[in-house]
């Protein structure tokens, strides 16, 4: 297992958790410079702040700081009611692969989608196993475009928290199940991102890890569990915060040959995206050091 | 699968649903009375309110109106941190079955207990294995003690939501795990319950419905998952109000031969408790007929 405490060398920010400084946007271009001054040397950027800040200066900001990309969020919500909503999907898909590309990501996270309609808070029905089939067409589907742009697609379980809303994969066992069936020879273009917020109760993390193997572990995410979680989506806890034994978590991902970053997302609407942005790079960096 | 819609008959009502009335403790002889008066059959009180109501005085009134149990709410809470804490678990759960017994339990739920100290905010450490491996010991030790007075077990499996501050059995086939270790030969002391609530998102469901069986399957809970779900704990929907396909599930607990009662548990602390007892289980009777 790999020595984080003397350096941030393995630590990636995703930009999720310097969205906002002072309750305000803090630009993606600004989000960037202040990483490069600390010598982060690689980001996750979220799509709806690199639309914001435009691809092509996003990636030339990219390249001017040397910063890596530790994936890019996300793709996927490949949930739909009609042929127009399953068009919709696809197309975005791909342009989502596009920017993974032209911003040089190692893989595109995909967030399958849950029930259609649960997010915006009116289900268009109840049946999770339909969506689940509907998830499982959506990822063969756009396997092979990502297949032919050599961009790995690493789905992300969701706790099941988000099972109705955000994703109905719900379990690294569910997801590698899927992988399994899309990508039997383990080629690497489909994998998982293992987020330890969403998996670390799992019974089976540690068994469905060794499972997933090296070359389907394409990402992994780091915050804490806090009790209590005053919020089902933006309370999530800076590394050291909450319960989650993320090293012993890493451990068991880094056993398989994982030597890649690890990326720290967290949303925090009351607490973390109230400070300065530079505190919590900081902060981040500190933790990185110490509870990973 | 039974018809529901044309009666109430295997309708229970767990006293947690209407512990409030208008913002304000209903007590639960009252909580009796009103449940009597409407025809239900059966109900599942808590532990706080049986004390409050007196435990002679409750079963008394139970026998008055002739009011069956669907089960007892709750023992369990197992992991501590000490002897002295094993000492007031071991003794609170015996209190709890003896209660159970009083009362005229079918059985007593479980709720196992997360990270010491995370209820109250502050988690004695962050081992959830060893959490587990206390529960496991604990309910091997209750069983004991259940066997004697032949009043069945229920460990109720909780949405990993609640794994680090509720309980750490999280899923139905980590439930059944323990079971199996504990009763191999599924003699009925110890088995499962199924609260539509914590388990409707597992990918696996139907098929660790299948592998409990009969014999296993001692409670059936239902409500309904909400989008947006704004409270953790306290904000649980009507049935038929959220994204839970419930008579699907109902139907898999009833192909392995369940043939009890069907308990509704809610708490809604920003809904359903500050309105009229009455108006709520009015409402629970007309909602088990059509959405259940």
């Amino acid at each position: 297992m790999r020595d984080f405490s003397a350096d941030h060398r393995w630590l990636s920010i995703n930009t999720a958790t310097v969205r906002q400084q002072r309750g305000q946007d803090w630009p993606l271009l600004a989000i960037l410079d202040a990483c490069a001054a600390r010598g982060i040397r690689a980001v996750a950027p979220w799509r709806d702040q690199v639309a914001a800040a435009g691809l092509q200066a996003t990636a030339q900001r990219l390249r001017e700081h040397g910063l890596a990309l530790s994936g890019y969020c996300r793709g996927g919500m490949f949930t739909h009611t009609d042929a127009a909503g399953q068009q919709r999907v696809r197309d975005d898909n791909r342009r989502a692969l596009d920017e993974a590309c032209t911003l040089g990501a190692p893989c595109l996270v995909l967030v399958v989608g849950g029930l259609p309609g649960a997010l915006t808070g009116r289900a268009a029905h109840r049946d999770i196993a339909g969506a689940r089939e509907q998830v499982r067409q959506g990822i063969a589907e756009l396997l092979q475009d990502a297949r032919q742009r050599q961009m790995p697609l690493a789905i992300e379980p969701l706790h099941p928290m988000y099972a109705a809303d955000r994703a109905c994969i719900n379990t690294l066992e569910q997801a590698l199940d899927v992988c399994d069936a899309l990508d039997p020879a383990q080629s690497g273009a489909l994998g998982v991102a293992v987020d330890v917020y969403h998996v670390w109760w799992d019974p089976k993390l540690q068994q469905q890890i060794e499972r997933a193997g090296a070359s389907r572990l394409l990402a992994l995410h780091v915050c804490d569990w806090l009790t209590p979680t005053t919020d089902l989506l933006n309370d999530r806890g800076m590394m050291g915060d909450g319960v989650i034994d993320i090293p012993r978590i890493r451990g068991w991902v880094e056993a398989q040959g994982y030597t890649g970053y690890s990326e720290v997302e967290i949303f925090s609407a009351s607490n973390w995206w109230q400070r300065d942005g530079a505190e919590v790079l900081d902060t981040c960096i500190e933790r990185h050091q110490r509870c990973v």
